[in-house]
């Protein structure tokens, strides 16, 4: 996403440490602490401007939310919804994920989120999408037994391309969508590259998938 | 498909016995022996009119081709196609293969198309898919090690129902295709509904599964 670069963007995020969690590796195996409450924890990664992340938090006070976002001046506008809906029970990292078990601790996590993810579409850029094998021994790890990986996108090749990588991972698809808003699925909350991508008529995929 | 009740096809079929073959689960376990040779054997289940068996027929004389059709009425015109390609290498099964392991032999198959199955849409038809788990079992029961499910359709339900039941029973998704004819791929053999919707507009999808 390319956006303005915005020079005010570190202050704003350490004004709003109430949303935006400094030092969050501290929180690793913690995050319940934090939020002050047991519910189950899900985490979207890559949450852009927030859109997914604030609705969904909105639409379920039963689960807690945090949405990692490592472009500065992206999670701002984020920052700016969260605080604007006043929600308990989101929080926002910025920070770049090289490994999330540097953030979460085993079976810390009930459901993952990958939304729009970059798709890289040269083979030689396949270990930086977000559903290579490398990242999905991640993801692993930090989810509860029965965890769900859910991942949208509008980008067929990777679609393709993550469906069979989970399944080569050993991972069971619960649910393959390939036309999502054709299901007028009241529940599903849409990110703003969803609303964009289906507005010019593209296809929305989605699949929900679980480690046995 | 609908098509017109052909009084004479019962006999036609008796007369074309060198490919249709009679008592097909008397060659249980001998297929090789049948085509007099060891090339790999791919079953397509199925085959309607017969152009998909004998256009692979055609494209690959390394393997062993049989196809499976229930309707008298429809597998008379796969029998014409296959005699007028006068191929060594195609068998054709008039049959109502309940369980494919009264036909075929433990490890005897190397390859099983499934090309534009019955999408049985209503849930309570579930059993009836040719992806449903107890056909599955068959095909597994049957099939080589590594050998594939090449499964076609242009039925977006029955896709998505077929890629989770796939990877529900424990198979791995080697490849997925969510429009097949974009590929241009100059090896795929199409069948006739395929050309039909496919010049409609609609996509076609193909998956390639394994038993791991």
């Amino acid at each position: 996403m390319r956006v303005r670069h915005k020079p005010w963007a570190d202050d704003y995020l350490k004004e709003n440490d109430h949303i935006v969690v400094q030092d969050p590796k501290n929180y690793k195996g913690k995050w319940r602490e934090l939020f002050g409450n047991d519910k189950p924890l899900h985490v979207e990664i890559g949450s852009g401007k927030g859109q997914f992340i604030t609705g969904m938090a909105a639409q379920h006070p039963e689960y807690n939310f945090i949405g990692i976002e490592l472009a500065k001046s992206i999670i701002v506008t984020a920052v700016e919804k969260a605080a604007e809906a006043d929600l308990p029970n989101v929080r926002l990292l910025n920070e770049n994920a090289a490994d999330f078990r540097e953030l979460f601790e085993e079976n810390e996590v009930d459901s993952i989120y990958l939304n729009f993810s970059d798709p890289w579409p040269k083979n030689k850029h396949e270990k930086r999408r977000l559903t290579y094998k490398s990242f999905l021994e991640q993801y692993e790890a930090v989810l509860k037994d029965n965890g769900e990986v859910v991942f949208k996108t509008d980008n067929q090749k990777l679609f393709e391309y993550s469906l069979s990588s989970f399944s080569r991972y050993g991972m069971v698809l619960q649910e393959v969508k390939l036309d999502l808003h054709t299901e007028n699925d009241p529940l599903n909350v849409k990110t703003e590259y969803e609303e964009k991508f289906s507005s010019r008529g593209y296809r929305i995929y989605r699949s929900v998938a679980t480690f046995k």
